[in-house]
């Protein structure tokens, strides 16, 4: 028999509803892999083996609440939880309890699913990496901002765990550990209660270890369709290979995989060429930056003035650049990003999915840092749903991969698209690492 | 000498500023008007008298801070105060204690302001409406959901006091109350801590008695221009005129005192005409609706799992419409209001400014509502700033006015051709009430 912790999303709540096994063994055997790896993975920020076999029991002697029901799960530690702290990764809300849970914690735990516990997050999201390391090579970061998560799933603790991004913080991770990254739409998936890091870019998101799950979390979240039809065999997607101006930055192993997964795609009959992307794309990824500077300066007030000593040297910086920042070359770089949007709308009439890298290679052999997030800066800027599809492996044996992206509000198309690539860019099926 | 209550906040900053009084004497003398007053407007939800009176006393024995040293200031009860009490307007968060400011709050508070205390609102920023009374006329609607803001400012209890947007929450208060009312550019000023209600709709603004006052008090938000040029005299703002297809449930007042302003400005040089609005905008009203219950369904996920017996029976209304809206119908509306946000972009290209009712009239002479938000829904969702200019009074001798917009992210822009305008619309000068 399987080892349930191995379990993907959807396998392990039919596990539960079926009646073959209880949402305590589930827990039980979760807790049981996060037990015999945590002291080196250290993916959890708060962690209470106890209270969440709680739940489980509790969720075994009630009815069936929903689509995760009896599915353990992990939240980002900037997602407000009402019975775990939530320190945002900082020591100024050490031991915080916020009164409300954030609403896609509470989607969830009203469709049945088991919080786990709370997982890294670097300070506030942004870069200063927490103690996570890369469960596939501990000597390796694991990526950020979503480290713990990223790093709870591919590992095989949990089959899900929430993220949110503002420059790389969904897509980087889930490269690093070789995991399925789902960033939403800007806007699409609620996030009250989640910390605001520069809301003109932040979006939540999640990992998982089969493409088909994110459908039925979404099912949960926005009440979207939990089982779309998939993509018929001989209606494939158009393509579209996005290089970037960035595309001599990345590493040989990121580029040849994705132009060898055009290749690819093209043998299979999908129509693939390279979009002329919009006027002034080529400087979206300094433009991120500054909106995101300009916006943490302000949103991180109260820590700024209150407790400036307990800020990282890396987020005092990044406040100071956005309060030396002139409003109106905010409102230049805003302006710029809108009418990139608009002019990348008219693109993706002509496509149905861009391909790009997901990141500049493997994972890097350090854990001062999370790596770069380059090339995901300018495609959060538009706002596009993304999705990192855990191809391969590079020459350190470290995962790699391509990010898959969308239509705005058609993520549940892009997860669609992304299946009918997967299943001819991976031909051992459709389960991750 | 003039009451120091009733000094605008550039007034109350220079008094304080040149040692003509003391931060003390202000707090002081605007404690003493809500004292008399407070009985029967019931405009603050927390207020802590000796705690202002502590704050202004620490402000008098240190260094100027900012451009608000020293002025009274109220909050909303929508936004985190890390020091008084945020309830959000439901008896869910009752006695809630956030552990930081919102960031409206701290940047005010860096600037030398001294938060007098928070300001009722409706339940969650929604309909159900809390305890206050229009200050005009105590048998009247207040307006909401920035209710307690609005009367306080009305009142001569502060000169500025914030409130947020969702459908109409800044807007129909100031009218109805006879305040300047400014609503920013969705996105245009940081929410971090200010509860969400409708993420893609929730705008933060605030209201004075004096219209200079949104440039000063921006540039300790977001560092935009405290003090911008004016428009010069012979050179009039492209004015148009926008009736909407909700013109005829206008009241005659309202109705009058939009056309009648455009009269007036074209008399005085202005180039007024009536734009053509997109195609899909005559929709934009119950889109907005369609928008506002999916995301509350969403985002209120915690209260209504846990809580539901503790909501008001509109908001559990509002929410159970939210869940029962298709995902597809949710997206569609989206998309609608995209489409028409860009239309309107390229309408503004040949108008300053646009004038538009700014309520269906005069507050209505109840307390168990807080009036229509009709004309403001389509505009919030448009996502343009927008400020209310209290020009006139109604047959019931209460306040009326009409509603400016200008270009996204130009709200120094509106504040200034919103002058021109008040100039020659309201020769008396340039003090509301």
């Amino acid at each position: 028999m399987v080892n349930p912790a191995h379990l993907d999303v959807r396998e392990a709540a039919h596990a539960v509803a079926s009646g073959e096994m209880s949402a305590e063994e589930l827990a039980r055997a979760c807790l049981d892999r996060i037990s015999a790896r945590e002291d080196e993975v250290r993916a959890f920020e708060y962690l209470d083996p106890g209270y969440a076999l709680d739940q489980a029991r509790n969720l075994g002697n009630g009815p069936r609440l929903g689509p995760l029901h009896g599915v353990p799960i992990g939240i980002k530690d900037t997602y407000d939880t009402a019975d775990m702290t939530t320190a945002y990764g900082s020591p100024i809300y050490e031991g915080n309890r916020p009164h409300a849970d954030a609403s896609a914690v509470a989607l969830c735990r009203a469709a049945g699913a088991v919080i786990v516990g709370k997982t890294v997050t670097t300070e506030f999201a942004y870069w200063s990496p927490g103690k996570t390391r890369n469960p596939r090579n501990l000597d390796h970061t694991p990526g950020g901002s979503s480290s713990g998560s990223a790093a709870a799933v591919a590992d095989n603790m949990l089959p899900l765990a929430f993220g949110s991004q503002t420059a790389a913080s969904v897509i980087r991770p889930a490269a690093f550990c070789g995991v399925f990254g789902y960033k939403a739409t800007r806007g699409g998936i609620d996030s009250r209660g989640l910390l605001p890091l520069a809301p003109t870019l932040d979006s939540p998101g999640f990992f998982t270890r089969a493409l088909g799950d994110i459908s039925l979390v979404r099912s949960v979240l926005v009440g979207d369709d939990p089982d779309p039809a998939p993509r018929p065999d001989d209606s494939p997607p158009r393509v579209g290979l996005v290089r970037t101006v960035h595309w001599d930055e990345a590493d040989p192993v990121s580029r040849d995989l994705v132009e060898d997964s055009a290749h690819r795609l093209a043998g299979a009959g999908a129509p693939v060429s390279e979009p002329v992307m919009p006027d002034g794309f080529q400087h979206l990824a300094e433009i991120q930056n500054t909106i995101m500077a300009f916006e943490i300066a302000r949103g991180f007030a109260w820590e700024y003035a209150n407790h400036r000593d307990k800020l990282s040297d890396t987020f005092r910086e990044i406040v100071e650049t956005g309060l030396s920042t002139p409003y109106d070359d905010y409102v230049s770089a805003i302006t710029t990003a809108d009418r990139c949007r608009a002019g990348l709308a008219a693109v993706m009439e002509d496509y149905d999915v861009l391909i790009a890298p997901s990141a500049v290679g493997e994972a890097p052999a350090e854990t001062g840092s999370t790596g770069n997030p380059l090339f995901s800066r300018m495609w959060t800027l538009m706002y596009l749903p993304s999705v990192h599809l855990p191809t391969g492996s590079g020459p350190n044996g470290l995962p790699v991969g391509i990010q898959a992206m969308g239509r705005c509000h058609r993520d549940s198309q892009l997860v669609i698209d992304a299946q009918w690539m997967w299943d001819r860019l991976v031909s051992s099926g459709t389960r991750a690492a």
